[in-house]
């Protein structure tokens, strides 16, 4: 489904209350947060029609009408993810608040995949290239990789053979990569006939 | 930090505003939604104290203050996952509503990685273990898990060497293998000194 400027604002703003769901250990002042993003919401339902945001998320290229929670700008789960595609590789450079923790002060694991499996999935989908599906997905956990702090998560394709892409990626902080993946990305026989281009079914 | 009624409440009503969210594409019904659940959350945070909730969440054992997106009650980015280990294995029964989908009525495969990381890890950290965290995790998409429907995550460890956990796990769907997974789960040195039990130097 497409987004709106109403749309994001709120999952902008459902985010603000994640962050504060899992910083505030007191009550009291949960609640005053809580009530402060609770009447923001209700003054832009309103008049939703008349909601602008700056700078409104992009989503993911390759996924039409996204609401993923990786890319979805009005996902409130999605960071969201910002992908670049720049002819070879798919790069999203952000950073994580405390709701995406696992243990103390590093992204949860399960994160980490999250944020690997859509971008290489970006990547194995850039371009004139028919959808494909995760087959696959090795992840491999060098070091932390932490909350709070930028890191790059970057996705490209290995080679290909057929209908199948094997992909790689990696996340790296400050430089230094902190996880590695790799992957294979299958296109389903029906949609290859999707593609008009020459030889789209040797790939 | 530890969870109250005040916050699991509050998370729950933000996954409600995160389902609608990616719901409903027209704004003039998404806003009396989402007016409707800020009503609701201005609503306790007058008097959050006296806040009670049918059926409280236990957040996932292992964890100590569980803030996690997987399994925490107070984290609107977690379902949240309620693991229980019977011993051998440790599963969770869930079924994900909309902000968890991938490719339509498929569950994003990166959440697949999440849940599998989480149930893997707890089977990992089950009982008297000393802590270990993930090294490596790899998944195997046989088949669409999806969304709406009741699904099952499971994990156990495969075999022991030292301080290495090799792990194992599925999803299941009606009975059927949707996902596999396996995993090396190691736990820092400095944390096999913490266990006081003989012969904990060679697990």
């Amino acid at each position: 489904m497409p987004t709106s400027p109403f749309a994001e604002h709120t999952a902008r703003l459902a985010r603000e209350l994640a962050t504060a769901l899992v910083s505030e250990a007191d009550d009291t002042r949960l609640a005053a947060s809580a009530a402060d993003i609770a009447a923001r919401i209700l003054a832009a339902a309103e008049a939703p029609h008349t909601v602008e945001i700056d700078a409104p998320s992009p989503g993911a290229a390759h996924i039409p009408f996204d609401i993923t929670p990786a890319s979805s700008p009005r996902n409130p789960l999605a960071p969201p993810m910002d992908i670049v595609w720049d002819g070879e590789r798919s790069t999203c450079i952000l950073t994580l608040p405390l709701q995406y923790q696992g243990p103390p002060g590093r992204v949860h694991g399960g994160i980490i995949a999250l944020l690997l499996d859509h971008t290489l999935g970006n990547a194995a989908n850039a371009g004139e290239r028919p959808r494909s599906f995760t087959r696959y997905l090795n992840v491999l956990y060098e070091a932390a990789t932490p909350i709070g702090e930028e890191i790059v998560v970057t996705g490209w394709a290995a080679r290909q053979e057929g209908r199948k892409q094997f992909m790689e990626g990696t996340i790296t902080v400050n430089g230094e990569v902190s996880v590695r993946a790799e992957g294979l990305w299958i296109t389903p026989r029906e949609n290859m006939t999707l593609v008009t281009s020459d030889g789209a079914e040797q790939r």
